[in-house]
């Protein structure tokens, strides 16, 4: 017997059909004696019409009213998840984000989950109820409705799981579990059956869209055991308790388990990164700050920086990386500045990727980047830049690069399915 | 200034288009001077939606799950309304059932008002704020969503005129106000400007639906001033507060009012009765009681009742009319005890329509019904029952014929638009 937690997306609970699929996969996980809560997601597409509706009721929206607004799809989903089990003859009641409560700071449609109590839930679960809770929404300390942001149910299930000391976080998506790199790129990538928390940021932070980031970090924190599944199973594939999809956990618990040790677990590709190139920079103190400083308080992120060896006349060229997305209020930002900060010229480029390797063994292994290195050279394929972490390599290169990139750095570290057996 | 409470069904609130144009109606109230409270309903068609959902989920649903389901549509409203009033530089914020909160008892799916704790409202409302408060949903004993059953928004505006004492409540509806007949039937019908509770009440349960019934009890039950006028005027109609509707008020505040007295308010009718005749059942006594009795205890409201002069035999025919929606029941029930009860046959015939002339000025006086009977015998209108109450009388006459009783009733009690000129 063990306590459960699942967590269902918006595809999942698309329509009456689909929400009987899921109630039936959760009925299954009952009838195996485990006490169960299951976290669902607004219909896919629903909470879109929502948005929709606030931002033409006011554009520029109060967020307290945006939540109240948007946190009504969840909502229907859970009481329909009820139902529906209810239908199948098992105990259930959906618990509201303002029931339980699932207490958030006042951050309106980007709220933080402070606490959840869970006396009353952990009751019902005991009592063979099973729980049903809408995902993304909260309370804050003046009682008002919150949600999390997009993509914010993961973390309600992770906090959850957290709340009740769950044995296991089981996150239904429409991929069954992570993957050495895209599948979609390299045919022979490979199902891991373990990661661990701090692989799964750096995967998810470059491109691995599994998990929603936020709810990577609060598993890591509150030592939560998360396993991502896919709910389009059939009826004769292996039970979640089987562990079919990907476990998500500690170092300690991937050493003492028996799977062998690798090197790299995985490899992502992010394109939406720009490279910006400042030439002729005032190689003297605080000339640098003059350029990144603008941009923090503009709470633009810049990732990976170069500033190249200073040249004869006391000048020198400075590269960085900011989301795509932020591209153009960088270029703004930084020409009102122009004279102040002193530079010549400001080169922009979006049609770049970041390609990085990551796994926890490279912290014990010499060698990681320069295989990289030498694998990329081999096919002629340039390096603009490149960053490194405790557990991970990324190197920025031309766009149009990124598959070819991505399939040598598989092969170069024996990532390939079939090369274990070999 | 006054304090108001204004309401507006789901025709009103289909889309943000029509919410503008509410927003623009409650923020003249409030430019005038007034402390303002809205109740809306949800979009119209979403309440269908929703329910439908739930039945597909569960067809024998649990009313406390479909009520969670249910309830969602005035939430998405309530929040739609307050931005769309901040979009127009008012202050304002929606306060959601368990908010408040409405306090209703645990009947699920058709639950009951029982309090409603005004003070942060009233606090809210005197600081400049408007209120918006979605309808049809409360809060049961046990902390979880209850509402009201269909159209109960009606009930929810009256319910806070009556917590905030306020001086009126609006009710915004497709019509612009109480007619003395249907104006589709009775082309020169009159709109009224002031009708009592009790005629409202008899008025609302024989078919003419423009308040819900239960919404015009609680007005008089707690003395709030009800006023019906249309949410579709244009912008140089009078204003609410030149009282362009119709409003509901007691006994005492009709007599004190300058408006001439007339006998007779309006004239009703009502096509969704049933005729059932049950002949020879034995003249003794518990005889109709063994008829009886079990309607009731399936909940079927039973209206006109006739029981035959005994005959020779010690044998009697009973006729009484039902729901039409409930006659199909109604037959099952009485021909499963044919042989307890001992009559001979049971006649069904829903091809019947209850006219009713209303008005409290026939308290003070007689001939209202001699009026009423001599004016249909003129056209030939067969009358198949009669009942009374101290403010109505009604009749039961052959379906076809309904059009025609109403027009004869309208003109013999003198309502015709410009009688009272002539």
């Amino acid at each position: 017997m063990a306590r459960i937690v699942m967590k269902f997306g918006g595809t999942s609970m698309a329509g009456t059909e689909r929400i009987r699929r899921v109630a039936n996969i959760v009925r299954k996980q009952q009838a195996a004696g485990h006490e169960v809560a299951v976290v669902v997601s607004a219909m896919a597409g629903e909470t879109d019409r929502l948005v929709n509706f606030a931002r033409e009721a006011n554009a520029l929206y109060d967020p307290a009213e945006y939540d109240v607004v948007v946190a009504s799809g969840e909502q229907v989903t859970s009481g329909l998840l009820a139902l529906t089990l209810q239908a199948m003859g098992c105990k259930a009641r959906s618990w509201l984000g303002w029931q339980l409560p699932v207490r958030t700071n006042d951050a309106h449609a980007s709220a933080r989950i402070e606490q959840i109590d869970a006396d009353a839930l952990v009751a019902s679960m005991q009592a063979g109820e099973i729980a049903v809770i809408p995902g993304f929404q909260g309370i804050a300390p003046e009682g008002r409705v919150t949600t999390l942001g997009r993509g914010g149910s993961d973390t309600s299930a992770v906090a959850v799981a957290a709340a009740v000391k769950a044995d296991r976080c089981d996150i239904y998506t429409d991929v069954d579990g992570v993957y050495t790199t895209d599948p979609r790129i390299v045919a022979r990538a490979r199902k891991l059956p373990m990661v661990t928390y701090e692989e799964m940021l750096e995967l998810a932070s470059v491109g691995s869209k599994v998990l929603q980031t936020r709810s990577v970090s609060l598993a890591m924190k509150e030592g939560v055991r998360v396993q991502v599944l896919s709910s389009f199973i059939d009826d004769d594939a292996p039970s979640a308790d089987e562990l079919p999809g990907t476990m998500i956990v500690s170092d300690e618990e991937l050493e003492g388990s028996d799977m062998e040790s690798q090197l790299i677990t995985g490899i992502a590709a992010d394109k939406n990164e720009a490279k910006v190139t400042i030439t002729r920079v005032p190689d003297r103190p605080g000339a640098v700050a003059a350029i990144f400083a603008p941009l923090a308080a503009a709470n633009i992120n810049v990732d990976m920086i170069i500033q190249n060896i200073a040249k004869d006349k006391g000048e020198t060229d400075v590269t960085f990386t900011v989301p795509a997305a932020d591209l153009v209020r960088t270029q703004a930002l930084l020409d009102e500045r122009k004279e102040a900060i002193g530079f010549f010229r400001l080169i922009a480029d979006s049609r770049v990727a970041k390609i990085s390797v990551v796994g926890v063994g490279m912290r014990s292994h010499a060698g990681i980047a320069s295989t990289m290195f030498r694998a990329l050279a081999d096919r002629g394929i340039n390096i603009q830049a490149i960053s490194t972490s405790e557990i991970k390599v990324s190197v920025l290169i031309d766009e149009d690069e990124t598959e070819l990139a991505v399939r040598v750095l598989h092969t170069a570290y024996g990532l390939d399915a079939g090369d274990e057996a070999a």
